[in-house]
C-alpha cells in the first residue's frame, strides 16, 4: 500500500480558540512549512520522548531548518511517568531557558503522554505559549490531541491536574504510525472504534469491513483518523470544559480505568486502550442487563474487538482483577463520579450511547459479582 | 472612624467568566452568605498564609460554618517564597485529599502571594475548580485579585508560570486591613496612586487631598480600594490575555522589577509597592527628558509619595544599585521586552500614560547613568 497524497482537515470550531486538524501521510514532511502558515515567526521548543526521538527526530529538525525555524529539542524518557511534577518543571525550566516568548511555541511531537505533558507546559509558561501537536501515536491523533485537554498525574490519580488549553495547529502523519508497535496500533484503534460505537453506527459498519486496510495505511488509515477527529472535534465544539455532553468521550472508560487502576499502570499487563476496549464490551453488556440494549450488539462489538486483536474480557487479567469490591472501589472514586452518584455511559445499541446519571451503583456491583465471582 | 456600612460593587465583564468584586468595611463577617449566593454547594479549600490565619482564619471559618459551608484550611508560610512549584504541588495535593471536585471552591484568604498561587492551583486541580478570592493586603485588594492572573515564581524569574484564571466571586474587606503593616499599607497603596497616573488624574487629585482619610479607614478607604479596582476592570475587560492595553498597568514597573532584582527580592531592602513608587518616579522623569511630559509632574508625584511615605529615589539602595548597566541587565531581561525592543510605560502627563514600543535603550541608559553615576 503506497502512502497517499490526500490531506484531510478538520476544523475545531471554538470560537477564537479555533484550529484546524491536518491529516495525512508524511505531513512530517510540511510541518516548518504548515507551522509557518499559523505562526509565521515563532521559535520552536519541541518536547519529545527518547523512542520518538530516536527514530523521528531528525526529520523533523531538518524540515523545520529548511523553513528557517529555529528550533531545540527537549527529549524526555518514554512512558506514562513522564506525566509528573517533576518533568512538568523541567519542561517548563528548560523552556524559559531557551529565552521563548509568548508569541513562540512549544511543539509536542510523540504520544498522548508527551502531548499532555507539554501542552500544560506550553499553558502554564507566561500563563500561555503558542501550542503545536504532532501526535506520533494512533491514540493521539485520534483522541489526546483533540479537544485541550492537557496536564499530568498526580500521586492520587491520573490527569488530577492540568488546563484545558487549545493548540494552535494539529499535525497527525499518518504514515508515522508505521513505526508505532502493532498492540500500541491496536489500543489506539479501541478509541477510533469508540466513536463508532458512541454516536456513528455509519462509521462502525465501514470499521467492521475496513480493519486490513486500515492497518495497511494510505487513504483508509486517513480517513478512520480524520472521521475520529471530526466526531471527538463535534462534541468538543459543543462542551469545551466537559459540563455535561462530553462525558460521551468516556465510554467503556469507567470501568477501564479501574482495570488500569487494579493492574496499577503496568503497561506490560495493561494499556489504556485495552482497558478500554474490554470497557466497551461491559458497557454493552451492563446496559443490555439494564434492558437498555440487545444483547445481540455485545456480541457483536465483542467480536470485532477480538478479531482486531484486543482484549475483550477480565480473564487475562485473574491475577490482578478478583472482586467486584475490588472493581468498586475504583469506580466509586473515579472524577467522574459526582456528589456520590454514579454516572455512567449506556447505550440503546451500536452508535446510540448516552451519559446515564443515577446508576444504583448496587447494580454496577451485582453485575460484576456475576462476571468475577461465579 | 467608625467602619461603614457602604458596600461597593465592581463588575469585572469579561463574557461567560464575569464576576464581582465587593468591596466594603467587614465583608468577611458576610463571606459564608456571599459565597453561597454564587455557589450554593460548594465546599471549599481555605488557602492562607501564617500571619493571616492567625488573626483572622477563625473568625472566616465561624462564618463558613454557620452558613453551613464545609470548609478545611491549607497555611502556607507568609511570603514571596511560596510562590513555588513546592507549594504549588502542597496546595493541589491537598485540595484533592480534601475530594473537592469542580463545583467545589479554593478560597485564597491573604495577600497576593496566597491569591496568585491559590489560584494557579485552582486553575490546575481537575483543569480547574472555582475559586474566590478575600484579598487581606492593599496591594491585593487593588491589584492582585483582579483581572485573573495567577502564577508561581521559577528559578528565572517572578511569576513566569501559571495561568489566566479568573475567580467567581472576590470580597475586599477593607476593614481587615486595619491589622495590614502600615508599610505594607503603603506599598499596596503605590498601585492605587499607580491607577490615578495612568488614565485618571481626577482621581489622582482626590488622593492627593485625601490620604488621611484612606489611612484612617471606613468610606475613603472604600473608594481609594473600588476606583482602583473599576480602573485595572476596565483595562483587564479589554484586553484579558495582556495582548495590548494591559500593559499599561506596569506603570512604574519596569524601573521597579529591576531595582527587586538588583536587591534580590529582600522585602526588608524593598518591597514590591516600594519599587514601583520609585519607578512611578523614574518612568515620569524619563518622559520629561523625552520632551514627553513636563517636569513638573514628575515634582507632583515625588511630593506626594514622600507624603505617603513611600520612597521615591534610589537613594536608600545604594550598597545595592550603582550602575546603570546593572538597571539595564534587569530591564532587557525583563518579560516585558518584546523581540529586543524596550517597550516602556511613559506618561504625557498625570492621567496620561501611554504605551511607549521602541523605546531607544541608549536614552534609557544615559538617563540612568546621569542619577546612578554622575
Ligand atoms: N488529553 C486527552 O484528551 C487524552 C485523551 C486520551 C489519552 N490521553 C493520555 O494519553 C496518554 C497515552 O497516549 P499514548 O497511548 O500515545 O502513549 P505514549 O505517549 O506513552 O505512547 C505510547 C508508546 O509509543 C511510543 N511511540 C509514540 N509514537 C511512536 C511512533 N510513531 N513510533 C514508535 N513509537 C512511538 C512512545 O514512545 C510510547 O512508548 C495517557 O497519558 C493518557 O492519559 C489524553
Ligand atoms: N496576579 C496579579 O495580577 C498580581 C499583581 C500584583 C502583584 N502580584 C503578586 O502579589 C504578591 C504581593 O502581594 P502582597 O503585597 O499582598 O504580598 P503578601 O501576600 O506577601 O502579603 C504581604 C504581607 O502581609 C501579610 N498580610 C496580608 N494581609 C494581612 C492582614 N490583613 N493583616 C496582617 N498581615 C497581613 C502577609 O502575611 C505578608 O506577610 C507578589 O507575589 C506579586 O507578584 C500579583
Ligand atoms: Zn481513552
Ligand atoms: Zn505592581
Amino acid at each position: 500500500m503506497p502512502d497517499s497524497n490526500l490531506i484531510e482537515t478538520v476544523r475545531v470550531e471554538l470560537a477564537d480558540r479555533s484550529y484546524d486538524i491536518l491529516i495525512g501521510d508524511n505531513l512530517l514532511m510540511q510541518a516548518g512549512e504548515k507551522i509557518k502558515s499559523v505562526l509565521p515567526n515563532a521559535k520552536c521548543a519541541i518536547v519529545t520522548d527518547e523512542n520518538v526521538a530516536a527514530i523521528h527526530l531528525e526529520a523533523l529538525q531538518e524540515n523545520l531548518k529548511a523553513a528557517g525555524i529555529e528550533a531545540k529539542p527537549i527529549i524526555l524518557p518514554a512512558g506514562e511517568a513522564t506525566k509528573s511534577y517533576t518533568h512538568l518543571q523541567t519542561v517548563i525550566e528548560a523552556i524559559i531557558e531557551m529565552r521563548l516568548e509568548r508569541g513562540d511555541a512549544v511543539v509536542a511531537f510523540g504520544g498522548g503522554v508527551i502531548g499532555d505533558l507539554a501542552g500544560f507546559a506550553a499553558a502554564s509558561v507566561r500563563r500561555g505559549m503558542n501550542f503545536i501537536q504532532i501526535p506520533t501515536s494512533l491514540l493521539s491523533q485520534v483522541d489526546s490531541s483533540v479537544g485541550g485537554k492537557t496536564g499530568i498525574n498526580s500521586p492520587q490519580g491520573k490527569n488530577l491536574v492540568g488546563a484545558f488549553y487549545q493548540p494552535k495547529l494539529v499535525l497527525a502523519d499518518t504514515a508515522i504510525l508505521n513505526t508505532l508497535s502493532a498492540r500500541e496500533f491496536r489500543a489506539g484503534f479501541a478509541e477510533v472504534i469508540k466513536y463508532g460505537l458512541i454516536n456513528d453506527a455509519d462509521f462502525y459498519d465501514w470499521l467492521e469491513q475496513n480493519w486490513d486496510g486500515i492497518q495497511e495505511g494510505g487513504e483508509k488509515r486517513i480517513h478512520a483518523v480524520a472521521t475520529s477527529c471530526r466526531a471527538k472535534a463535534a462534541i468538543v465544539a459543543r462542551d469545551e470544559f466537559e459540563a455535561g455532553e462530553r462525558a460521551l468521550l468516556n465510554l467503556g472508560h469507567t470501568f477501564g480505568h479501574a482495570l488500569e487502576g487494579i493492574t496499577k499502570y503496568q503497561s506490560d499487563v495493561l494499556v489504556h486502550g485495552e482497558g478500554v476496549a474490554i470497557g466497551m464490551v461491559l458497557a454493552h453488556a451492563f446496559s443490555a442487563r439494564m434492558n437498555q440494549s440487545s444483547p445481540d450488539d455485545t456480541v457483536r462489538v465483542t467480536n470485532y474487538l477480538k478479531k482486531v486483536g484486543l482484549p475483550t474480557d477480565m480473564s487475562g487479567l485473574r491475577n490482578h482483577v478478583k472482586t467486584a469490591d475490588q472493581m468498586m472501589d475504583f469506580i466509586a472514586q473515579d472524577k467522574k463520579v459526582s456528589r456520590g452518584n454514579l454516572t455512567f455511559i449506556l447505550t440503546h445499541g451500536i452508535g446510540q450511547s448516552y451519559i446515564a446519571n443515577d446508576v444504583p451503583a448496587a447494580e454496577v456491583h451485582a453485575f460484576l459479582t456475576e462476571i468475577l465471582e461465579s
